[in-house]
């Protein structure tokens, strides 16, 4: 997927059957693929409206959404000034020029609350869904010395709560939001969830049928108070195939939405 | 599966194809039928020890554990002393003969706490399992003049919480908890096994491929440290069809665990 630039210190990746083009850091750093893909495919294909991707990095799963779902306008919030810069250059390469009207920065931390969340340009009932990929090793789990990397993937303790604090300050009623984690933050999840998002979709992705859950996308609208469902999982290959499933393969390229929707 | 007997209040079930029967009331309360026989496989083959059925009713899944597992001994702890009494003719029906030995019944209930619970004959760390059926419909759901079947079937807010809490005490170290429930009830389940059991192991009842689950089985070890899974799904039926999958089929009759262990 990786194409070799004249900048030494990037690669352009090719997504969605090379419907869109990343610009990333070479070799470090957290580098994005199917998490990314799988997050933008949560979002309704029908989806029309403002959507804020939390953690962007170099815009992976922003610029999917963008390319799924034409009526998206898609703002990229990150924190990390240099992954800042691979989602400018990202949104700025000539390969995107279909989307880049469709696609803005934002530089903010959306752990902040209160007043410092809107003056970093998170208003109130600004947005209409939410993506999120956080960080989702713990600090213990995988230590690294690579600074860009570890910004990545070393969750602090409670940002599940105040991400999904933001996202519940900054979308409309009967907004959206979806994260995709690993199983094992569910309850965290849930609970950060709880009372501010209903209608809570749970659909857990496994690497083959027989095999525990690798990853859970979990979605929900804001102020609904629908109960919670347990959708069927998405298997990545087949039994004893290491080839995707059709399913798979057409959600990762952009030409499925994971809840069918 | 119903067979009329003399007795005009009750019938007499078969399960696991005829291994035990049950003694049920007629046409009102809870009558027992596969949520049992689901919570009960999830008990491992090869199960050594003292297990504890919560909530027991006639005691479908506290028999299905004994029939599956030669190596256990079963307590039926119930409240209510109708369905006691539909307990004790079950366990004393001639067609239970061979499983008659190893299974007990308890009349007690088992949200006590503190000395209530030890009075109440369930002692701390007396235990190597304990399955629990909680009544699932809260309250507004599904109103009943049936009182036998309001029993079984409504929930109290802090039931999870409460049955939890005893299971902790009773159980060993390194002993196991299995909990059915609905979906809906996930993070309620989570929340009442945290810091209290480990291992969680998540397991999706869904109808058919295609269609949201219906019912979790959610597996824990006491004291352990060890995170969540999100398992393998169980699909009752195959797409398409009405008849049981193979594996369904299996677990229901006793002749396979849910697990696979």
């Amino acid at each position: 997927m990786a194409i070799d630039m004249a900048s030494p210190d990037s690669t352009l990746d090719a997504f969605h059957r090379g419907k869109f083009y990343l610009v990333q850091p070479k070799g470090s750093g957290h580098r994005a693929g199917m998490d990314a893909m799988m997050l933008a495919a949560a979002v309704s294909s029908d989806f029309s409206g403002r959507l804020a991707d939390f953690g962007a990095g170099a815009g992976a799963a922003g610029l999917a959404v963008a390319s799924r779902c034409p009526e998206a306008r898609v703002v990229l919030v990150e924190n990390s000034a240099e992954m800042l810069a691979y989602a400018k250059r990202t949104i700025t390469h000539p390969s995107n020029e279909e989307l880049r009207d469709r696609v803005s920065v934002l530089a903010a931390d959306v752990a902040l609350s209160g007043k410092g969340r809107t003056e970093a340009g998170l208003c109130d009932g600004a947005f209409d869904f939410v993506i999120m990929n956080p960080p989702f090793n713990a600090g213990h789990d995988r230590a690294t010395p690579d600074e860009l990397k570890r910004g990545a993937h070393v969750m602090p303790y409670d940002l599940f709560e105040r991400w999904a604090r933001s996202a519940t300050a900054i979308v409309k009623p009967r907004g959206g939001i979806a994260i995709i984690a690993r199983p094992q933050s569910v309850a965290e999840i849930l609970a950060a969830l709880g009372g501010r998002f209903g209608r809570i979709e749970i659909l857990p992705i496994h690497p083959r049928p027989d095999a525990a859950a690798i990853r859970i996308v979990v979605r929900g609208v804001r102020a609904s108070r629908a109960g919670l469902s347990l959708m069927p999982p998405l298997f990545l290959h087949e039994q004893g195939s290491d080839r995707f499933s059709a399913r798979a393969d057409n959600i990762n390229n952009g030409r499925a939405s994971l809840f069918g929707d």
